[in-house]
């Protein structure tokens, strides 16, 4: 039997919620920048909560912080259970998003440490750097613990104003060495806040997750000539904002077919539109758009990129003196869970008698990257009404606490495997 | 008989030319900015020319600048018949637009005194303040003249450093006293390049404008919500770009109906969109649209506005979610050129026997706002390519010289009635 105990894991998210804590009207948010005091506070809050349980901390090249506990009971040279998340958040984020993960995956070791398993695993703790990528590149930590990414590549990575990484972590004490291996884990668990709202439709505290969508972004350039609009008749014009107009809608009207016909997880968003020159006197001569398309599937996303492309073909065709290009700058493969890690968790939320679902997540997370090098799963914890990335990103205490015990029972299993 | 001179019109517009004088590729250009030292070193200028022509100088309190010429035969309190346009220019600009004007009404002057005619009333040569608007607000001159803007409210007007447009004015010398009154002027005749393509295409040198195309702009809100790319299902989005898409194609389909039914000239542009939060990973919350609504008449105009308005109401009965507002800001109404101006331009084409054509003009002037309270004329010379705003604008100086004789011509012959 194991006992999580919920007020200790409120206390950590509380504490850590000081650092970078902001003035919120409604809700209670932060801002932790990687590199920042705000983060320094955080990580040492952390490092110091990991000792306390006796685990042994390392900091790698690019600031991953580790916290290892080897039972007496295990093999000291067994390939560990992981989990964690990320400390950093969003400028004006919530308390929950990252450090939810890292906690809860730090109290199920207090609780099996004071329970009377016996894990024939060491179990490690893990807070990965700046998953968000709101200072530097995103999922930088998680990246160079896959091996996708070297420490030093990584380290140059500059912010907005050419501070680099390297930089940034040694201001905070940070920059430690050699690298976290993810792929030496037995397996990594991660647990998060859905950020959305199918756990509250379907009245669970948590979910867990099948697959993390795949998504293709591209780069769309659509060019016309700009004119005057006073002086060009309707007949004479290229306007490339009417041109663009057509293909946000192409977009929109292909996505909801995909979803009533071959896969209801597809989505496709044309989010950013950058018209120049931007005049209101101006037939707008050039349009840039950025094309975001997800799914649990590789087909259909290849086939919302492929209509797109007809898309701007036919625009081309329709619209005289409109050309176009499209450049699928960005892709990642959808990551399927793990049986193995999904099957813990479902176990692990049947001992704890807590009712679970299955769902996906439309959001990557580290566990995306990790995926590609051990067996993984990803938990999610219903957050109110879905708001994430601010001050109002709420889950309940008791769902915290429902969510970390299926969590613990999960890692559990796997360190007696 | 009147004899223009084409070289001494071309000397001043070359003279001008190197006042705020750019490097250009291709082209010739100009940044002429109200109170820069480029203004007033063109200012300085045109002073001397007109004082060497014997005009009697005044700089009123925006800095329009007038040259009056009392020929003896005139009644020295008769209404002047008035002529010219502007000297600044929007950044890397041509070298006629504004200027082509000013230089023309004194090539006039000039023309008149060597020739054997004895007008009977004085005759005023104005250049007007900041008729581009490119650092404080447009046609500032001519509002002030025609006593639609006090000067002092007109002088408080700042730039986007927030320097007023006095302090700007006098660290140039040129915050003088008193107002320009339109009002008391005869009649108001301006030489413009066309800045589009009709003269080109009906293959004439210049063409007599016959209205000034009305101007509606409205600033138009879509708001949705913002949301995660990749966590919001299709049919949970309400995507405020998606909703603009369909206002931008209603309003282009709008006009090219009443192009094809009611009135040729109608133009509706959406020129600008600003996207919140323009993330390509989330579904865009709000759109700002300008919309902008020309034609010569102002029943297509109210009823192109109209149609914006219920583009908008029906998009917000089909899409969820969405709400949306409209501000008709910005109103001009047409302005007809006076029928004894037009005629005075058609008989100095007929006499100086330069082929000549009838348009209306897209684009604002001076004339526009100058029409409020006199009689007015305006007379385009074709553009290359219809090209303006830009270092490759270009009008030949043959057809400049073509077009002051018309306008010489007109000046003249309404300076004897």
């Amino acid at each position: 039997m194991i006992s999580v105990n919920g007020t200790r894991l409120r206390a950590d998210i509380e504490a850590n919620a000081e650092f970078g804590a902001i003035d919120a009207e409604d809700g209670r948010g932060r801002s932790v920048l990687v590199g920042t005091e705000a983060d320094r506070g955080a990580r040492e809050y952390l490092v110091d909560r990991l000792e306390d349980a006796g685990l042994t901390v390392r900091v790698d090249g690019v600031g991953n912080i580790a916290g290892r506990w080897t039972p007496e009971s295990a093999d000291p040279d067994a390939a560990p259970v992981a989990a964690g998340s990320h400390l950093d958040s969003v400028p004006e984020g919530g308390i929950f998003d990252g450090p939810l993960g890292v906690y809860a995956a730090l109290e199920a070791v207090r609780a099996i440490q004071e329970s009377d398993i016996e894990p024939d695993r060491p179990i490690e703790v893990v807070s990965f750097t700046e998953e968000e990528g709101t200072r530097f590149d995103p999922l930088v930590g998680s990246k160079v613990a896959a091996g996708e990414l070297a420490v030093e590549a990584a380290l140059e990575s500059v912010d907005s104003d050419g501070v680099t990484l390297e930089s940034a972590l040694k201001s905070i004490g940070y920059r430690g060495s050699d690298r976290l291996d993810a792929a030496e884990w037995d397996a990594w668990l991660e647990l998060h806040v859905e950020q959305h709202t199918v756990l509250e439709e379907r009245d669970v505290p948590v979910g867990v997750v099948t697959t993390i969508t795949g998504i293709a972004r591209c780069d769309v350039e659509i060019t016309g000539e700009a004119n005057h609009a006073g002086t060009t008749p309707m007949g004479d014009r290229h306007d490339s904002l009417a041109a663009a107009a057509e293909f946000v809608l192409d977009v929109e009207r292909a996505a909801k077919e995909v979803v009533a016909t071959d896969s209801s997880a597809a989505v496709g968003t044309v989010g950013s539109a950058t018209v120049r020159p931007n005049g209101i006197n101006v037939v707008p001569g050039r349009v840039d758009l950025g094309l975001d398309i997800r799914d649990v599937d590789p087909e259909p996303i290849d086939a919302l990129v492929d209509r797109a492309r007809k898309s701007l073909a036919r625009i081309e065709t329709d619209r005289e003196g409109i050309s176009t290009d499209i450049d699928r700058s960005f892709d990642v493969r959808p990551v399927e869970m793990s049986e193995r890690c999904r099957n813990a968790l479902y176990a692990g939320s049947d001992r704890a008698d807590i009712g679970t679902t299955e769902l996906h997540s439309g959001a990557g997370h580290d566990t995306m990257v990790v995926g590609r090098v051990t067996d993984v799963g990803l938990l999610f914890v219903r957050s109110r009404d879905g708001i994430s990335h601010n001050p109002l990103e709420w889950t309940d205490w008791d769902d915290c606490a429902q969510a970390t015990r299926v969590l613990t029972e999960a890692i559990a299993e796997l360190a007696l495997e």
